[in-house]
Protein backbone atom coordinates (compact mmCIF):
# COMPACT_ATOMS: atom_id res chain seq x y z
CA UNK A 1 0.00 0.00 0.00
CA UNK A 2 1.79 3.28 -0.78
CA UNK A 3 -1.35 5.24 0.09
CA UNK A 4 -3.76 5.94 2.92
CA UNK A 5 -7.54 5.67 2.25
CA UNK A 6 -9.46 8.50 2.74
CA UNK A 7 -11.74 8.50 5.84
CA UNK A 8 -13.59 10.63 8.21
CA UNK A 9 -10.97 10.25 10.56
CA UNK A 10 -8.02 11.63 8.31
CA UNK A 11 -9.32 13.28 5.55
CA UNK A 12 -8.29 17.03 5.14
CA UNK A 13 -11.72 19.02 5.14
CA UNK A 14 -10.30 22.88 5.37
CA UNK A 15 -8.80 23.28 1.38
CA UNK A 16 -9.16 19.74 0.54
CA UNK A 17 -6.83 20.52 -2.66
CA UNK A 18 -4.10 20.64 -0.61
CA UNK A 19 -4.44 17.56 1.19
CA UNK A 20 -2.11 14.42 0.28
CA UNK A 21 -2.57 10.57 1.14
CA UNK A 22 0.36 9.70 -0.01
CA UNK A 23 3.17 7.52 1.62
CA UNK A 24 5.96 9.10 0.15
CA UNK A 25 4.82 12.72 0.90
CA UNK A 26 3.46 11.85 4.54
CA UNK A 27 6.87 9.79 5.62
CA UNK A 28 9.30 12.11 4.23
CA UNK A 29 7.69 15.23 6.29
CA UNK A 30 7.57 12.70 9.57
CA UNK A 31 10.92 11.89 8.49
CA UNK A 32 12.23 15.39 8.49
CA UNK A 33 10.86 17.00 11.79
CA UNK A 34 12.65 16.40 14.87
CA UNK A 35 9.48 16.59 17.07
CA UNK A 36 5.73 16.12 16.87
CA UNK A 37 2.98 16.90 19.11
CA UNK A 38 0.96 14.38 20.87
CA UNK A 39 -3.04 14.61 21.32
CA UNK A 40 -5.17 12.97 23.91
CA UNK A 41 -7.76 13.51 25.80
CA UNK A 42 -8.50 12.09 29.41
CA UNK A 43 -12.02 12.84 31.00
CA UNK A 44 -12.81 14.79 27.70
CA UNK A 45 -9.86 17.30 28.52
CA UNK A 46 -7.34 17.09 25.67
CA UNK A 47 -3.36 17.34 26.09
CA UNK A 48 -0.91 18.40 23.42
CA UNK A 49 2.95 17.11 24.44
CA UNK A 50 5.58 18.02 22.13
CA UNK A 51 7.94 14.76 22.28
CA UNK A 52 10.55 13.16 19.82
CA UNK A 53 9.39 10.73 17.60
CA UNK A 54 10.88 8.54 14.80
CA UNK A 55 9.24 6.47 12.04
CA UNK A 56 10.49 2.92 10.82
CA UNK A 57 8.59 1.34 8.00
CA UNK A 58 4.89 1.74 8.57
CA UNK A 59 5.37 2.58 12.69
CA UNK A 60 6.11 5.71 14.81
CA UNK A 61 7.85 5.16 17.92
CA UNK A 62 7.62 7.46 20.99
CA UNK A 63 9.25 7.02 24.18
CA UNK A 64 9.71 8.67 27.76
CA UNK A 65 9.82 7.77 31.46
CA UNK A 66 8.32 4.94 32.78
CA UNK A 67 5.94 7.78 34.53
CA UNK A 68 5.03 9.63 31.87
CA UNK A 69 1.13 10.26 31.60
CA UNK A 70 1.16 10.22 28.17
CA UNK A 71 2.78 7.24 27.49
CA UNK A 72 0.27 5.23 30.30
CA UNK A 73 -2.12 7.14 27.84
CA UNK A 74 -0.98 5.74 24.48
CA UNK A 75 0.00 2.17 25.30
CA UNK A 76 -3.57 1.62 27.29
CA UNK A 77 -4.65 1.56 23.43
CA UNK A 78 -6.74 5.06 23.58
CA UNK A 79 -6.85 7.14 20.51
CA UNK A 80 -4.28 9.59 19.91
CA UNK A 81 -3.69 12.08 16.98
CA UNK A 82 0.04 12.72 16.36
CA UNK A 83 1.02 15.75 14.50
CA UNK A 84 3.89 17.35 12.71
CA UNK A 85 4.58 20.49 11.35
CA UNK A 86 7.05 22.24 9.06
CA UNK A 87 6.62 25.78 8.55
CA UNK A 88 8.51 26.82 5.22
CA UNK A 89 7.36 30.35 4.94
CA UNK A 90 5.25 33.74 5.44
CA UNK A 91 2.85 34.21 2.36
CA UNK A 92 2.32 37.83 2.81
CA UNK A 93 -0.55 38.52 -0.24
CA UNK A 94 -1.51 42.08 -0.84
CA UNK A 95 -4.96 41.38 1.03
CA UNK A 96 -4.82 40.84 4.62
CA UNK A 97 -7.67 37.78 3.68
CA UNK A 98 -5.11 35.88 1.49
CA UNK A 99 -2.39 36.26 3.74
CA UNK A 100 -1.07 32.69 4.50
CA UNK A 101 1.55 29.83 5.58
CA UNK A 102 3.64 27.70 3.30
CA UNK A 103 3.83 24.67 5.27
CA UNK A 104 3.70 20.94 5.05
CA UNK A 105 1.57 18.73 8.28
CA UNK A 106 0.86 15.25 9.02
CA UNK A 107 -1.97 14.21 10.98
CA UNK A 108 -1.20 10.32 11.87
CA UNK A 109 -3.77 8.39 13.87
CA UNK A 110 -3.11 4.79 14.94
CA UNK A 111 -3.16 1.86 18.01
CA UNK A 112 -0.24 2.58 20.38
CA UNK A 113 0.71 -0.32 22.21
CA UNK A 114 4.16 -1.06 24.58
CA UNK A 115 7.07 -2.28 22.99
CA UNK A 116 7.93 -5.34 25.85
CA UNK A 117 10.64 -7.25 24.39
CA UNK A 118 14.19 -5.75 25.17
CA UNK A 119 15.53 -6.27 21.89
CA UNK A 120 12.85 -4.36 20.23
CA UNK A 121 13.36 -1.74 22.87
CA UNK A 122 16.86 -1.21 22.06
CA UNK A 123 16.40 -0.57 18.54
CA UNK A 124 13.94 1.76 18.52
CA UNK A 125 15.47 3.55 21.15
CA UNK A 126 18.59 3.35 18.04
CA UNK A 127 15.97 4.39 15.62
CA UNK A 128 14.87 7.34 17.83
CA UNK A 129 18.38 8.28 18.71
CA UNK A 130 19.62 7.92 14.98
CA UNK A 131 16.36 10.09 13.80
CA UNK A 132 17.89 13.21 15.87
CA UNK A 133 21.36 12.76 15.20
CA UNK A 134 21.81 9.90 12.25
CA UNK A 135 24.93 7.98 13.54
CA UNK A 136 24.78 9.21 17.47
CA UNK A 137 23.64 5.84 18.33
CA UNK A 138 27.15 4.12 17.62
CA UNK A 139 29.00 7.31 19.26
CA UNK A 140 27.00 7.35 22.28
CA UNK A 141 27.39 4.99 25.64
CA UNK A 142 23.93 2.87 25.04
CA UNK A 143 21.00 2.10 27.40
CA UNK A 144 22.61 0.28 30.68
CA UNK A 145 19.58 -2.59 32.14
CA UNK A 146 18.63 0.39 34.77
CA UNK A 147 17.52 2.89 32.20
CA UNK A 148 16.14 0.83 30.10
CA UNK A 149 14.06 -0.27 32.59
CA UNK A 150 13.27 3.53 33.50
CA UNK A 151 12.35 4.17 29.76
CA UNK A 152 9.09 3.62 28.18
CA UNK A 153 8.88 3.01 24.33
CA UNK A 154 5.64 2.71 22.47
CA UNK A 155 5.15 1.64 19.13
CA UNK A 156 2.04 3.19 16.85
CA UNK A 157 1.04 1.40 14.56
CA UNK A 158 0.17 3.57 11.48
CA UNK A 159 -2.91 3.24 10.06
CA UNK A 160 -4.14 6.37 9.18
CA UNK A 161 -2.92 9.35 7.76
CA UNK A 162 -2.66 12.52 5.81
CA UNK A 163 -0.52 15.25 4.88
CA UNK A 164 -1.82 19.03 4.15
CA UNK A 165 0.77 21.50 2.39
CA UNK A 166 0.74 24.81 0.48
CA UNK A 167 3.53 26.13 -1.27
CA UNK A 168 4.22 28.95 -3.78
CA UNK A 169 3.54 32.60 -3.70
CA UNK A 170 0.33 34.55 -2.68
CA UNK A 171 -2.83 33.87 -4.26
CA UNK A 172 -4.59 37.36 -4.98
CA UNK A 173 -7.99 38.30 -6.14
CA UNK A 174 -7.53 39.49 -9.65
CA UNK A 175 -8.47 42.90 -8.92
CA UNK A 176 -6.07 43.30 -6.00
CA UNK A 177 -2.88 42.73 -8.59
CA UNK A 178 -2.80 46.16 -9.12
CA UNK A 179 -2.76 47.38 -5.39
CA UNK A 180 0.72 49.34 -4.62
CA UNK A 181 1.43 46.86 -1.70
CA UNK A 182 4.60 44.29 -1.79
CA UNK A 183 3.96 40.60 -1.96
CA UNK A 184 5.78 37.88 -1.82
CA UNK A 185 6.92 34.93 0.59
CA UNK A 186 9.19 35.18 3.38
CA UNK A 187 11.11 31.97 3.71
CA UNK A 188 11.39 30.03 6.59
CA UNK A 189 13.27 26.79 8.13
CA UNK A 190 14.81 25.35 10.81
CA UNK A 191 18.49 26.46 11.22
CA UNK A 192 20.90 24.76 12.89
CA UNK A 193 24.29 26.48 14.42
CA UNK A 194 27.67 25.15 14.81
CA UNK A 195 27.58 22.87 17.89
CA UNK A 196 28.58 24.61 21.39
CA UNK A 197 30.75 22.00 23.56
CA UNK A 198 29.54 20.95 26.84
CA UNK A 199 31.45 23.19 29.64
CA UNK A 200 32.82 19.92 30.83
CA UNK A 201 34.45 18.56 27.77
CA UNK A 202 37.48 16.61 27.90
CA UNK A 203 40.77 17.45 26.10
CA UNK A 204 41.07 15.95 23.03
CA UNK A 205 37.82 15.30 21.88
CA UNK A 206 36.49 17.20 18.42
CA UNK A 207 33.02 17.46 17.06
CA UNK A 208 32.08 14.33 15.10
CA UNK A 209 31.78 14.55 11.34
CA UNK A 210 28.16 13.41 11.80
CA UNK A 211 27.18 16.23 13.91
CA UNK A 212 29.46 19.19 12.08
CA UNK A 213 27.46 17.52 9.07
CA UNK A 214 23.66 18.86 10.45
CA UNK A 215 25.25 22.74 10.46
CA UNK A 216 23.17 24.50 8.10
CA UNK A 217 24.92 25.88 5.42
CA UNK A 218 24.40 29.51 4.38
CA UNK A 219 22.20 30.30 1.76
CA UNK B 1 -1.96 38.21 38.98
CA UNK B 2 1.35 37.64 37.26
CA UNK B 3 1.56 33.55 37.90
CA UNK B 4 -1.25 30.99 36.56
CA UNK B 5 -2.46 28.80 39.60
CA UNK B 6 -0.73 25.13 39.43
CA UNK B 7 -3.77 22.54 39.34
CA UNK B 8 -4.48 18.87 38.39
CA UNK B 9 -5.11 20.26 34.46
CA UNK B 10 -2.08 22.97 34.13
CA UNK B 11 0.74 20.89 36.40
CA UNK B 12 3.99 20.25 35.06
CA UNK B 13 4.02 16.16 35.44
CA UNK B 14 7.22 14.98 34.16
CA UNK B 15 10.36 16.86 35.38
CA UNK B 16 8.36 19.14 37.34
CA UNK B 17 11.23 21.64 37.85
CA UNK B 18 11.23 22.71 34.40
CA UNK B 19 8.05 23.82 35.19
CA UNK B 20 6.98 27.56 35.12
CA UNK B 21 3.64 29.33 35.46
CA UNK B 22 4.42 32.99 35.25
CA UNK B 23 2.81 34.95 32.98
CA UNK B 24 5.94 36.86 31.78
CA UNK B 25 7.89 33.48 30.75
CA UNK B 26 4.20 31.91 29.27
CA UNK B 27 3.50 35.23 26.92
CA UNK B 28 7.02 36.28 25.69
CA UNK B 29 6.74 32.32 24.39
CA UNK B 30 3.11 32.31 22.92
CA UNK B 31 4.17 35.87 21.42
CA UNK B 32 7.90 34.66 19.83
CA UNK B 33 6.01 31.57 17.83
CA UNK B 34 4.60 32.05 14.64
CA UNK B 35 1.99 29.03 15.42
CA UNK B 36 0.27 26.78 17.65
CA UNK B 37 -0.80 23.15 17.90
CA UNK B 38 -4.46 23.04 18.73
CA UNK B 39 -5.49 20.10 20.46
CA UNK B 40 -9.71 18.90 20.69
CA UNK B 41 -11.75 15.99 20.61
CA UNK B 42 -14.28 14.74 19.14
CA UNK B 43 -16.43 11.43 20.43
CA UNK B 44 -13.40 11.02 22.23
CA UNK B 45 -10.97 10.81 18.98
CA UNK B 46 -8.52 13.83 19.47
CA UNK B 47 -7.31 16.17 16.54
CA UNK B 48 -4.36 17.99 16.83
CA UNK B 49 -4.20 20.93 14.34
CA UNK B 50 -1.40 23.08 13.52
CA UNK B 51 -2.57 27.19 13.01
CA UNK B 52 -1.68 30.94 13.68
CA UNK B 53 -2.65 32.37 17.12
CA UNK B 54 -2.21 35.75 18.41
CA UNK B 55 -2.34 36.97 22.02
CA UNK B 56 -3.75 40.46 23.59
CA UNK B 57 -3.88 40.71 26.83
CA UNK B 58 -5.21 37.87 28.39
CA UNK B 59 -6.60 36.62 25.11
CA UNK B 60 -6.11 34.35 22.81
CA UNK B 61 -6.86 34.75 19.09
CA UNK B 62 -7.19 31.82 16.60
CA UNK B 63 -9.00 32.48 12.86
CA UNK B 64 -9.74 30.80 10.02
CA UNK B 65 -13.28 29.71 7.47
CA UNK B 66 -16.28 30.02 8.53
CA UNK B 67 -16.81 26.62 7.90
CA UNK B 68 -13.60 25.29 10.17
CA UNK B 69 -14.55 21.88 12.05
CA UNK B 70 -12.04 23.30 14.86
CA UNK B 71 -13.37 27.01 15.23
CA UNK B 72 -17.03 25.35 15.45
CA UNK B 73 -16.09 23.24 17.90
CA UNK B 74 -14.26 25.86 19.91
CA UNK B 75 -16.84 28.52 19.73
CA UNK B 76 -18.96 25.83 21.50
CA UNK B 77 -17.51 26.36 24.36
CA UNK B 78 -15.58 22.36 24.13
CA UNK B 79 -12.45 21.85 26.21
CA UNK B 80 -9.27 22.62 23.79
CA UNK B 81 -5.93 22.75 24.31
CA UNK B 82 -3.16 25.12 22.59
CA UNK B 83 0.24 24.02 22.65
CA UNK B 84 3.13 26.25 21.68
CA UNK B 85 6.75 25.10 21.07
CA UNK B 86 9.83 26.51 20.34
CA UNK B 87 12.46 24.39 19.39
CA UNK B 88 16.20 25.59 20.81
CA UNK B 89 18.54 23.21 20.31
CA UNK B 90 20.10 18.71 20.57
CA UNK B 91 21.51 18.05 23.86
CA UNK B 92 23.76 15.89 23.27
CA UNK B 93 24.98 13.68 26.03
CA UNK B 94 28.02 11.03 26.61
CA UNK B 95 25.17 8.37 27.49
CA UNK B 96 22.25 7.82 24.73
CA UNK B 97 19.41 7.74 28.16
CA UNK B 98 20.53 11.37 29.09
CA UNK B 99 19.92 12.88 25.42
CA UNK B 100 17.55 15.78 25.32
CA UNK B 101 16.51 18.57 23.50
CA UNK B 102 16.61 22.75 24.45
CA UNK B 103 13.11 23.81 24.29
CA UNK B 104 10.27 26.45 25.45
CA UNK B 105 7.12 25.31 25.79
CA UNK B 106 3.70 26.68 26.67
CA UNK B 107 0.18 24.73 27.24
CA UNK B 108 -2.64 27.44 27.45
CA UNK B 109 -6.32 25.96 28.38
CA UNK B 110 -9.58 28.29 28.64
CA UNK B 111 -13.06 28.33 27.48
CA UNK B 112 -13.48 29.61 23.65
CA UNK B 113 -16.27 32.19 22.54
CA UNK B 114 -17.27 33.59 18.81
CA UNK B 115 -16.07 37.10 18.65
CA UNK B 116 -19.19 38.30 17.15
CA UNK B 117 -19.20 42.21 16.88
CA UNK B 118 -17.54 43.50 13.84
CA UNK B 119 -15.46 46.21 15.26
CA UNK B 120 -13.66 43.79 17.79
CA UNK B 121 -13.21 41.25 14.71
CA UNK B 122 -11.41 43.60 13.12
CA UNK B 123 -9.30 44.34 15.79
CA UNK B 124 -8.82 40.40 16.40
CA UNK B 125 -7.60 40.05 12.95
CA UNK B 126 -4.98 43.27 13.43
CA UNK B 127 -3.81 41.51 16.28
CA UNK B 128 -3.47 38.21 14.17
CA UNK B 129 -1.44 39.82 10.90
CA UNK B 130 0.89 41.87 13.13
CA UNK B 131 1.42 39.18 15.24
CA UNK B 132 2.77 37.20 11.92
CA UNK B 133 4.49 40.24 10.25
CA UNK B 134 4.25 43.22 12.47
CA UNK B 135 3.43 46.48 10.57
CA UNK B 136 1.69 44.48 7.74
CA UNK B 137 -1.75 44.91 9.20
CA UNK B 138 -1.25 49.25 7.93
CA UNK B 139 0.09 47.73 4.66
CA UNK B 140 -2.53 45.52 3.27
CA UNK B 141 -5.64 45.94 1.92
CA UNK B 142 -8.10 45.23 5.07
CA UNK B 143 -10.61 42.57 5.13
CA UNK B 144 -13.91 44.01 2.94
CA UNK B 145 -17.63 43.06 4.15
CA UNK B 146 -17.71 39.61 2.26
CA UNK B 147 -14.41 38.13 3.99
CA UNK B 148 -14.99 39.57 7.49
CA UNK B 149 -18.38 37.15 7.01
CA UNK B 150 -16.37 34.69 5.64
CA UNK B 151 -14.01 34.81 8.66
CA UNK B 152 -14.71 33.43 12.20
CA UNK B 153 -12.69 34.68 14.78
CA UNK B 154 -12.70 32.66 18.25
CA UNK B 155 -10.84 34.21 21.31
CA UNK B 156 -9.90 32.32 24.04
CA UNK B 157 -9.50 33.43 27.66
CA UNK B 158 -6.44 32.46 29.25
CA UNK B 159 -7.36 30.55 32.76
CA UNK B 160 -5.17 28.47 32.82
CA UNK B 161 -1.23 27.91 31.42
CA UNK B 162 2.04 26.18 32.32
CA UNK B 163 5.58 26.45 30.38
CA UNK B 164 7.83 24.23 30.55
CA UNK B 165 11.53 24.96 30.04
CA UNK B 166 15.21 22.99 28.94
CA UNK B 167 18.30 25.17 28.56
CA UNK B 168 21.71 24.58 29.00
CA UNK B 169 24.43 21.81 28.28
CA UNK B 170 23.88 18.15 28.53
CA UNK B 171 23.73 16.27 32.08
CA UNK B 172 25.36 13.45 32.02
CA UNK B 173 25.88 10.85 34.95
CA UNK B 174 28.68 11.75 37.11
CA UNK B 175 30.63 8.59 35.92
CA UNK B 176 30.71 9.28 32.22
CA UNK B 177 32.43 12.19 31.88
CA UNK B 178 35.42 10.79 31.31
CA UNK B 179 34.15 8.50 28.34
CA UNK B 180 35.93 9.71 25.28
CA UNK B 181 32.34 10.90 23.79
CA UNK B 182 31.57 13.94 22.43
CA UNK B 183 29.26 16.17 24.48
CA UNK B 184 27.19 19.47 23.98
CA UNK B 185 24.44 21.06 22.10
CA UNK B 186 23.53 22.05 18.36
CA UNK B 187 21.53 25.39 18.80
CA UNK B 188 18.57 25.71 16.47
CA UNK B 189 16.54 28.38 15.73
CA UNK B 190 14.03 29.34 13.23
CA UNK B 191 15.52 31.36 10.20
CA UNK B 192 14.05 33.71 8.01
CA UNK B 193 15.95 33.73 4.85
CA UNK B 194 15.44 36.39 2.38
CA UNK B 195 11.94 37.76 1.13
CA UNK B 196 11.16 35.95 -2.47
CA UNK B 197 8.92 38.74 -4.46
CA UNK B 198 6.14 37.46 -6.06
CA UNK B 199 5.97 36.88 -9.69
CA UNK B 200 3.10 39.05 -10.23
CA UNK B 201 4.81 41.77 -8.24
CA UNK B 202 4.75 44.90 -10.17
CA UNK B 203 7.56 47.04 -10.56
CA UNK B 204 8.85 49.73 -8.73
CA UNK B 205 7.42 47.90 -5.46
CA UNK B 206 10.43 47.46 -3.26
CA UNK B 207 10.61 45.21 -0.08
CA UNK B 208 9.06 46.92 2.61
CA UNK B 209 11.97 47.99 5.61
CA UNK B 210 9.40 45.81 8.25
CA UNK B 211 9.73 42.78 5.96
CA UNK B 212 13.37 43.21 5.58
CA UNK B 213 13.68 43.69 9.21
CA UNK B 214 12.46 40.14 9.64
CA UNK B 215 15.05 38.17 7.71
CA UNK B 216 17.35 36.41 10.26
CA UNK B 217 21.18 38.15 10.31
CA UNK B 218 24.00 35.94 10.46
CA UNK B 219 25.78 34.49 13.36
Amino acid sequence: MSKFAETPRNRVRRLPARGDYEKETIYSIVDEAKICHVGFAIDGQPFVIPTIHARHDDVLYLHGAKASRMLKHIQAGNPICVTITLLDGLVLARSVFHHSMNYRSVLLFGQGKLVEDDEAKMCALEVLTNHVVPGRWDDARKPNRIELNATTVVELSLESASAKVRVGPPSDDEEDYTLPVWAGVLPLRQQALPPVNDPRLNDGIPVPEYIAALVTAEE
